[in-house]
C-alpha cells in the first residue's frame, strides 16, 4: 500500500475503507493480491449492476476490439453508438411507451446532471432550481449546488447558487405533507422561493442514505410540475438500470419526467457512460452547447447494447430482482427484530435497501468488521449512519445469502463488543 | 443517419461536420460504412495521440480482461492502478525532477478542472481564480466559469461566480505585457480584481484559437504567481502527453506548477481517465471530499501505462514528434505564403499548429470541402476560424503529408469559388 | 400632476394610490393644494410615528439650527451625536437592561439591514443567512437576496444568493412547528442548507403582509439561534419604536438578540436615519469596513433626542399605544363579523394590524374608496391583498375612529357595488 | 470622547482621524466644543459644496417647517417635491439640452447606484456590469461589487457578482488605450467578459485616489457603449453638483450618459437626498420596483431648490469655481517643486485636487499634523496615499489660502521629521 500513500492524493476513499490491492474480479466476488475473496455488496456503486467482468458483454467488446472498431469517436456517428440507439429505442423506450431525444454528455453522472439543469433553465428562462434535502447529484460545480452534504459543499470553497432545497418526501416525518409545502412556497408571490425552472430527484436517495419517495408523493411531485410549468427531472444514476427491480425506477408512480439522467450501470460493464433522456419538446440545444471529449466512449456503448438485449429482452432479469429484493427485505428485517439494541430501520427498495442506525459508529463498525470477514459493504447518509446493500443484480442466490451472513456476524460482534465495553466501563466507574 | 437524427439530441455537434457512419479506425485513419477512408487530423480532439487501436494498448487491454482484471474499481487499490502510479513515476515524474501526488478525478477533463480549483480554493482560503482570455477549461459550472466563449457560458442559464479573467499572452499585441497588467491588478488594493487562490492556463489554447504562451510569459507568470503566493494550475488537458513535443507543455518554460490536470490522451487508447497532479505540500483534502464513480476506469490505467511503458522510456518518440511537427510548420508557411488572398496566420506549435483566418466563413469552408476529399479537420476559436491540424503523433509520414495535401486543395479550391464568386458578383452589379 | 408625469420615473408608486399634491401635514392629518385635509393611517410607511410635523421635535430641531449647530457631520463626534448616544443609552437600554453599540449606518433602513447581516458574516464567518417567507428587509442586494416578494427579487436583473429562506411563524397553519423544521435542517449535515453566520427576522412583517411571529416561536427561535452558534438579528426598522406597543417589538418575548435594526421612526420626525444596535462582544468591525456619506445626519440626532426625552421617559406613550391598538382591535373584529361576505381575517398586534382578504381585487378597491373619502391607508402581503393600518401613534382618538368609520364606509360600499355587479352580471347571464 | 467609545460601534471612522466634538459649523470652519476653529478641505466628503448652514437653505428650510410643509412625503406628491422638479429642469436639465426622468431613491449615493444597475439589467436583459480600477459605489452589495476597494470588498464577507473591473483611464500609464482594450474584450465572443448591461463610471475618483478620465477617454467610452448598445451611467454622486467646475463633472466631455446618480451635495444643505436621472426611453421601471422610505426627504427637496435658483441661474457660480481651482492648481504645483523628497503627484481636476505619495504614511502623517494645526482634511486610494482637498466651493478665498498654508506647514514638518528621523537612524547605525 505505500505505493499509494506515496503517490495517491489524500482524498482517495474507498481505499481506506477496503485496504486491500485487488487483481480481479468475478459477478458477485472481488479478489486481492493474496488470493483472498470478498463478496461485493458495492459493486462500483451501483455501476455493476450485472457483476464484475459479465462475459456477455466482454465477448461483445473483446469481439469489437478485433474489428478495429471506433474505440473514441467524440459524438461523430459510428455504427456502434447507432447500434446502442436502436437498442436502447426497442428494449427501453418503446416497451414503455416513452418518446425521448438522448444526449450525450461526458461520461460521469455530474456531467449529465450539470447538461439536464442547464437544458432546463435555457427552456424555461429561469434561474433557480429545485433539489431536495439528502439528494446527491454530483460534486462538479452545478451539480454540487444540487447536493445536500455539507461534506462536499463546504469543500468546494466557493459559491453555490440557483438552488433552493426542499424537504424530501417523509422528510418531516409521515404527517407533513412536503408537496403542499413546496406547493405554497412556489404559489406564495412572497416566499422567498424564486420560481424554478426545474424539480430534480432521485426516487431512492443512494448516497443521501436510502430515503425513498413514495409512489404516491412522485406522482404528486409530477402534477405540482405540471400545475406550474416546471420541469421534472428525474436522477435515475443510482436507482436506474434494473436497481429497483424495474428499469427505471420510477415506472411503478406511472410518471413521466421531462428529463431523465442516466449513468452508473447504462455501459453494463461499469465503463463510463452517461446520457440525458429528454422529450422531444424541450431538446432546444443548439449544436455544441454542452461538450467534452469522452461523450463516445463506443466500448461502452457496445457493452451497454449488449447489456440490453440480454437482460431486457423479457421480464426474467426482473423478475430475479423481485425475488432477491424479497430475500433482502426479509433478511434485514429479521435483523431489526433479532438485535434491538442496535436501533435499526430498513430503509429503501428493490436491490437498493440497507439499514439506518441511530448510531453511526455502529454502522462503521459493522462495516469494518464485516470486510475482515469477507464482505465489501459501505455506509450512506448525511452521517455515514446506513448501511446499505448495493450487491450485483446477478449476483448468485448463495452468494447473496451469505454476504447477508457476514453482514449478520459483523453486526452481532459489533452489538457484542459493545456490551462488554459497556459492562467494562460500567466496572471501572464502580 | 436518421437513427440519429431521430434518437439523438440537437446538441450533437461533430456529426454534423463529418457527415459518415464510422465503423472502425487505424492509427490516422477511420474507415466509414461503406469502406472510404478518411485521414484523421482531429485525433478524438486530442485524446488519441497515439492514434486509433494503437497495438500496443489493445494487446495490453485484451491481455488483462482476460484475466477476469478488475474493470471498474472506484478508487480501491488494485493491481492495475499501482501499476499505472509505478510507472507514471517512473517515466514521467523521476526523469523530469518533479514530485507530486495524483488525484484521480472522474474521467473527464472538466471534473479534473473542477478537482484543481477546488482544492486550489481549500489551500489558500480564497474565492476567486484568474483564468485566460480564449481559455477553455469544460463546461460543467466550475470549469465554464473558467472558460472564456460566451456559447458556452450563455448556455449555462445560470450565473458563473469567483473567476476574473485576464489577458493571455499577447493578447493585447506584442507590445503589451500582460503579465505586468495582471501584476498591478493584483498589487493594487482597489484595483476590484478579489485577491486569488489561482491563476489557471493552457500553454497553448486549443480550443481558444492555437494562442500560445511564450515561454517568458510563463516563467513570468509562474514568478508572480510566487511573488502572490498564489497558485499556478496548469490544464494541459490538450496540449500534454507529448502534443507539443514534450510530455508536458510547459517543460521548456522550465516552470514547476502547483498543480498539473492531465486527460484526453493519457489513458492512450481514447479511454475516459483524468488526473489532477498535486505538489505534495498542497494535497490538504480530507478523504472523500471531492468523489466519482467513474474514477477506477482501470481499462484506462492498463493502456496508460502500455504507453507510457511504450513511448517514453526513451527520446525517440519526441523527436519524431519534432520531426513531424517541423513538416507541418514548413507546410502551414508554405501555404500562408503561397495563398495570400486567405490572409492566413500560422499558430501554435510542436503537432498542435494551424492556420488563423481572418474571415471564418473560409475556415468552415476549406474544412467542409476537406472532409469531403477524405480529410476530418476541425477549426477552433472564438468564431471559429482556426484550421486545427491535430493529427496522432503516431501518423505515419506519408499519411500526413497526404492530410496536408487535402488541406491545401481544399484552400486552393474554396479561394477559387471564392474568386470565382467575386468575379460573378462583380458581373451582377456591373 | 403633470409635472409629475412629466419628469418623475415611472418607479413612482403611492403617488398613484393617492393622487393629491400635498401641502402640509400635522400629526394624523395631510392636506392637499386645494385644501382638503386626509387622515394619515400610512404615516410615512411608520417613519412617522409621533405624528407629521411633532412640535417638540420641530422645536428643538428649530433650537439647533439657529445656534449653527452642524447639519451633516459624517462619522466625526458632535455634540448632537453625543446626546443622542447618552439619551438612547439613558431612556431605552438601561431601563431594559440592554448593552448594545450602535452603528450608524447610511440613514436607510436597507443600509442597517447590510450592515448587520455583514457583520454576522465577519463575525462567524459563514456565508449563509436565514431568512423568512413574507420577509421584507430593504431592496439593495444585499438587503434584497432577504426578501421575499418576486416583484422586488426579479427587478434585481442579478443573482441574489447566500441566503435561505426558511417558513416564518406560523406559515404552514398552526400545527406545524416551523421552528422545529428549521432545526432539523440546521442540524442534519446533507440538508442542502448551508449552516448560516445568522437568522433575520421581523416580529410583525409590515410589507409581508402582517403576520406576527408568536412570542413563544421567537423564544425558540432565539433559542435555535443559542443552540446552534448563529447570530440573531431582529430587523425592528417598521415594528420597533413603540409601533406594536413596546419600544422594541420584540420586548414581550424576553429575547436578546445579538443585532437589532431600527430606522424610520428612529429620527421622531421622519428624517433618514438608521442604527444597527450589536452586542458588545460582536462588534468585530474594522474602522471604516462599511461607510456612507450620511452617517452624520445630525438634524435627525437632535429630534430623535428629543423624542425619547419626550414619549419615553415613563410608561404613559406606551399605555396609550395599547389603548389605541384595543381601539383597532375591536373594530377590525367587528368588521370581520358584520362583513363575512368579505371573508376578512385580523391580523398584526399593537398599533400594526390590519385586515387580510381573500380576494386582493377587494383590498384594492376599499382603499382606493377610502381615499376618495379622506383616509390615506395602503394595502401589503404579497399579492396586496391585507389593508395595512399604520396611524401615527400620536393620533388623536376622535381621528382615529374617524379613520375608522371611513374605512367601514368604503368597505360596505365596496361589497355593495359587488353585491350590484354580480347581480348584474346574473342578470346578463340569466 | 468616552462616550463615543462606550457607546458607537468600532466601524466609526474619521472620529479617529478628527478627535473632536464639533458644535457648530459655518461654511468652511467647523468649531469644536472648546471653540477652536477648524478649517475644513473635507466638506462632509463632498456633501457639503454650499459649505456648513449655508443662509439661503437654512432660510428656506425654516420657513418651510413654519408652514407645517410636509416633512416626510414617501414618493407621494407635494409642492415641494414639484418645486424640486420644476427648479432642476429649468437650472439645470433646460440649459443643457438634456432630457431625462427622475428617479428618487433612498437617499443614499449607494441606493442610487443600486437602482441605476438594476434598472440597466431590466432594460437589456443581460447581468454583468463594467466597473473601473479605483472605482468606488457605495457599500450595499450590489454597489459594493462595483467597488474596487479590497478593504470594502472583503468586509462584505459573501460573493460579490455580476461585474468585470476595467482598467480606468490611463490605469496602465498613457501609452494603454484602455478604450481600445475594453472594446477588444467586449467584441473577442472568448474572452470571457460576459456582454454587459452597463458601464458605470466616475469622471473624478473621489474615493479611488483623485484618478481621472481624460475628456478623451469619455467620450471614447461613450462611442464604445453606443456601438455595442450598452448603457453608459455617469455616478457623479462625487463629482457631480458643481465640485470639478460644472454642474455635471461630464459636460466638458460633451457625452449624454443614459442614466446618471446624484446625491451627496444634490440637497445643497447636507441633508440626505439621492436621485438617478434616466433618459426617458429606458425608463422601463414598474411602478414600486425599487422602493425605500426615505425617498421623500421633502426638507431635502425644499434646499436642493434653493440652492439650484441661488447658484445655478447664472454663470458666476462657476466662474468662481474655477478661479479656487486655479488657485488650488498654482500651490499644489508649487508644493510639488519646492518639495520633491516627497515625490509628489498633483491629481484631480477643478475643486477636487490632491497629492498623490508614494509612500501613504507621509500623507497619513500630513494630514495627521493639518488636523492639529487646524484643517480637517482626508486621504484617499486604495493605500489612503492621496491627500484629498474637498473645501465648499464656497470657501473664503482667504481661508482657502490659509488652509492651503496649514497644509504646506504640515508638509514641511513631517518632512522635516522624516529626515531628523533619517539621520538619527544612520547615526544609530553608524
Amino acid at each position: 500500500m505505500r505505493t499509494f500513500n506515496r503517490l495517491e492524493s489524500e482524498v482517495r476513499g474507498y481505499i481506506r475503507s477496503f485496504p486491500a490491492i485487488f487483481t480481479k474480479a468475478q459477478n458477485a466476488v472481488q479478489t486481492d493480491e493474496n488470493g483472498r475473496e470478498f463478496i461485493d455488496f458495492l459493486a462500483g456503486a451501483g455501476s455493476l449492476n450485472y457483476g464484475h467482468n459479465n462475459p456477455v458483454m466482454r465477448e461483445a467488446l473483446i469481439a469489437y476490439m478485433g474489428t478495429d472498431g471506433v474505440i473514441q469517436g467524440l459524438d461523430m456517428a459510428t455504427a456502434a453508438k447507432k447500434n446502442f440507439l436502436l437498442t436502447f429505442e426497442e428494449r427501453i423506450l418503446k416497451p414503455r411507451k416513452m418518446h425521448y431525444k438522448m444526449q450525450f454528455t461526458g461520461p460521469t453522472g455530474t456531467n449529465a446532471v450539470e447538461a439536464a439543469i442547464k437544458l432546463a433553465r435555457n427552456v424555461t428562462g429561469r434561474q433557480n432550481v429545485i433539489s431536495f434535502t439528502n439528494g446527491f447529484h454530483g460534486v462538479t460545480l452545478g451539480a454540487l449546488s444540487l447536493t445536500g452534504n455539507r461534506k462536499f459543499r463546504d469543500a468546494s470553497g466557493a459559491t453555490l447558487t440557483d438552488v433552493h432545497h426542499a424537504a424530501y418526501s417523509n422528510y418531516f416525518g409521515p404527517d407533513v405533507d412536503t408537496v403542499a409545502m413546496l406547493d405554497k412556497l412556489l404559489t406564495d408571490p412572497s416566499s422567498g422561493v424564486d420560481f424554478p425552472a426545474a424539480i430534480i430527484l432521485e426516487t431512492v436517495q443512494g448516497e443521501g442514505g436510502l430515503n425513498f419517495a413514495s409512489l404516491d408523493w412522485l406522482k404528486k411531485i409530477e402534477q405540482l410540475c405540471r400545475r406550474h410549468e416546471i420541469l421534472l427531472i428525474v436522477d435515475d444514476i443510482q436507482a436506474g438500470c434494473g436497481r429497483t427491480g424495474t428499469f427505471f425506477s420510477f415506472e411503478p408512480a406511472g410518471i413521466q419526467p421531462d428529463m431523465i439522467t442516466l449513468s452508473k450501470s447504462l455501459s453494463g460493464y461499469g465503463l463510463p457512460m452517461s446520457v440525458v433522456l429528454i422529450k422531444p419538446e424541450h431538446d432546444v440545444w443548439k449544436p455544441g452547447q454542452h461538450n467534452g471529449t469522452f461523450r463516445g466512449n463506443n466500448m461502452a456503448f457496445v457493452t451497454a447494447a449488449a447489456a440490453l438485449d440480454h437482460y431486457w429482452s423479457d421480464n426474467k432479469f426482473q423478475a430475479s430482482i423481485d425475488k432477491k429484493a424479497q430475500t433482502v427485505t426479509t433478511y434485514l428485517d429479521k435483523l431489526v427484530k433479532t438485535y434491538p439494541a442496535a436501533a435499526m430501520v430498513r430503509r429503501g427498495r428493490g436491490l437498493m435497501q440497507g439499514l439506518a442506525f441511530k448510531d453511526p459508529n455502529l454502522a462503521d463498525s459493522v462495516t469494518t468488521l464485516a470486510f475482515q470477514n469477507g464482505l465489501i459493504i459501505e455506509t450512506s447518509g448525511g452521517s455515514d449512519e446506513v448501511i446499505k446493500l448495493l450487491m450485483p443484480l446477478t449476483i448468485e442466490p448463495e452468494k447473496l445469502l451469505a454476504g447477508l451472513d457476514i453482514l449478520e456476524q459483523a453486526l452481532a460482534d459489533t452489538l457484542s463488543d459493545l456490551n462488554a465495553n459497556t459492562v467494562k466501563n460500567t466496572e471501572v466507574t464502580a
